[in-house]
């Protein structure tokens, strides 16, 4: 099942230097490439390899086709060619259409007859399932949930009720979409449950990531647009908006009602509260806490570096310190009689 | 199915200023609410759109009557009459009582004829739910558990042997409680497990969110106390204590043996270390590290908001070198003659 | 089922200060025990509590025999000798050999006659499950992956294709290994999935926390080594390495292509970034931001304790105007005129 060098660079737009009869069958690295592997360099730091590869064939740019010693598929992006040829060397395992026989599915919900139904699966009354969708072991799609054409739930994937999954949509094991927001009413010291009436629409081109989990709104929906990235073990909580091609890192989490634009990179870690807007390209790096609304595209940071516990515990010191300093500070100034002309300090 | 305001008045102490024969049959935001609608104003914030709104009736109270342009169920706290009359409106589906023929329930087991046991779930040896129950689709009780009457396990929870679960709480997917606490003993280099054989005690109307982990105790019991709220994603460790009507954000991660006090409320990401005491009433706000105990009630804080990424790195070079800032402070006061007279400082 | 304190002392290898023929049954805390317990004490501060126990036996140091009313077991490492008793008295139930009827079992997996498999798990073509290994309900075990001798996956532990599991490794619920890494190319705009061909590698006498992911790899694998422990809601990326008896707590963020050295101790709530090297050796406490390599065994820090609020608002104001104070400490200095001969500082 290789694929001959000639076909790939017709297929995928690439300048072929080399061999079109070769063939590769899977990816490598150029480190641990054989003959029979397709390698990629997208990043100048690993071209000197490129010398030594044993790659069958590397998927590069212009600027480092002249320092391959193997064959080369020459192209404008290498990162995303690659992405395209080792989809089609590594498919997806078939998966037969239909449902496997210990699937309950509720007489009421429609599957498209191309759609496949994974082991021990439960979909709810009045949920669509769509054509050549793959819903894998241990899902669950409850009462009026959609799921699209084309939607990957890998595994154990959870979908509550009228929940919508945009097409080509995939969601990694785990994952929980429609699950109550967290709503309560105060009522002398104790909480009382708001119910949850609004629901998750999941738009096309989405990836959720394993354990990640998605509340239904409050009232209206709970938002994640078309092409929207998420890693593992992210938090969005109720009528939350994520724009269209963002993507968030793991372990971000992203408190109810509050907008993040299209385009955005959020890191690792970040916290976002609640009612805030995010603008469009903003870019947050990891551990950031975000408090206020972000009105500009930019590059955000919240997050100090590590240090030795001893010098971080005399930082932290000197931090808590930080009011009598500025107050010292602030007496010095006077006494050199140049406090009040100086820039002034509002205590 | 609709209710009229008049028995909406009566039902949940109201007054009712309209038309007592006019139904409603749904909640709605304010703005896009129709004259079927339900809507609530609890925020001021919101009391404009009194005006223009074509709610069938608001919830609210009297400070906002006067200005609303529909009927208007007036009272005290318009968040909690609201929950309460939007849970009337929007029931649970009806599941039927018994056990779907897919479930695996174990001879022993002690099932109330009127809880719900869903597809595929999975009841151990001695584990008894109670009436009224609702064991959603895939949910796993292990052995000797005890699930109490009205509980609601949405869907795909897992409630490991021993775990004890009070009346009336709801638990979203995902949730694992009971898993084994992190306990292991040190041994050249290695480490030993140590059996948790502890088990989770879970009060009365508790909510446990989506993909949140509550660990057994290591000897001893983990406990929730009544009325606690979990948000998703959060981690209980063995034998923390988490005390009545408190509330917990999404993402927290609270270490071992800690206790929390009672009608606390700890926002998103916030980290408490293990073996603290954390006062009844105390307030904590998102991504604060807790590294000591709180004795008194009170609000606290441990996050720095964000600037854009060069404003950042040069407050954070600042802040690296805040030793050396107040050893030239000190340099200039001792020139100055009044160093040894000023506010010592410890270095 | 009791054991006699004179068996207890010579199959763990312990001095036994009592009367051997007293058996006990299960274990207990010093406050809490009978004379049916065992407790212990590794942590001197218990000692006093060794004059009062009601317990049948204490495991304990030489140093802190002395203080024990007791029966004493004395030996040198108390926890790690109290481990391996708790396991004896509080072993896991039996679990019988064979699948549960409702597992679906492809024919092409091997599964080991003596390993038990729960109801409605889910086993694919190729797998392999070795002798005596515990497959608890709902465990999804995919196509080609290899799930070694006396392994125990707790419950709902999804182990994804080709992952390998090492013998005697402990899964707790909801685990997710070898979900996809989040790899995407960016193109116009748009994310290109990478499609991750690595698997994920788990070494022998592993433990792995509830609701835990490990992504697979994106060409070659992620790597846990042998007797790593990892705590619940840990996100471990695509290609990142863990090394031997690396224990991570809860709610810790590992980035893609991290390598973490031996024996290191990770706290709570840590970030770690991307592409790092993190020596051998190393404790990192809780909530620290990672951003950089570590190449030196040590302790390491990053968190900042919380204040009240008001301080705290305080504090932040002050450090965002760090770049004013010290610029103002620069002019004071130059005014006396020793600026040029103090440390420079960089602005």
């Amino acid at each position: 099942m290789g694929i001959s060098l000639g076909e790939l660079a017709v297929r995928f737009g690439c300048e072929l230097r080399g061999d079109p009869g070769r063939t590769v069958d899977h990816v490598a690295t150029l480190a641990h490439a054989d003959i029979r592997s397709l390698a990629f360099v997208a990043n100048p730091r690993y071209r000197e390899q490129l010398a030594t590869t044993g790659a069958g064939a590397v998927v590069l740019d212009a600027a480092c086709a002249a320092h391959c010693a193997t064959a080369a598929l020459v192209c404008e992006n290498p990162h995303a060619t690659y992405a395209r040829i080792a989809a089609v060397l590594h498919p997806h395992p078939a998966a037969p259409a239909g449902a496997h026989p210990s699937a309950v599915i509720a007489p009421g919900a429609r599957i498209d007859p191309s759609a496949h139904v994974g082991a021990h699966s439960v979909i709810g009354e009045g949920a669509i399932v769509g054509a050549r969708a793959f819903v894998g072991p241990h899902c669950i799609i409850e009462e009026q949930a959609l799921v699209g054409e084309d939607v990957r739930l890998t595994a154990r994937v959870t979908v509550c009720r009228r929940v919508q999954i945009g097409a080509r949509t995939t969601v990694q094991p785990g994952a929980v979409i429609g699950g109550d927001g967290f709503g309560f009413a105060q009522e002398r010291g104790r909480w009382i449950k708001v119910p949850q009436t609004g629901t998750v629409r999941v738009g096309t081109d989405v990836e959720i990531g394993a354990n990640t989990t998605i509340d239904r709104g409050a009232i209206e929906d709970t938002v994640i647009e078309e092409g929207v990235k998420l890693d593992n073990l992210i938090m969005i909580a109720h009528n939350v908006r994520v724009g269209a091609h963002s993507a968030l890192a793991a372990c971000v989490g992203v408190s109810g009602s509050t907008s993040i634009g299209r385009r955005c990179m959020i890191g690792g870690q970040v916290g976002i509260g609640g009612h805030l807007t995010i603008s469009d390209d903003v870019i947050i790096t990891g551990c950031t806490m975000v408090s206020h609304s972000i009105p500009r595209p930019g590059v955000y940071s919240g997050g100090i570096p590590l240090e030795e516990a001893h010098v971080w515990r005399r930082l932290v010191a000197r931090f808590k310190r930080l009011d009598s300093l500025a107050t010292r500070l602030k007496a010095l100034e006077r006494h050199n009689s140049r406090g009040p002309d100086q820039e002034e300090d509002d205590d």
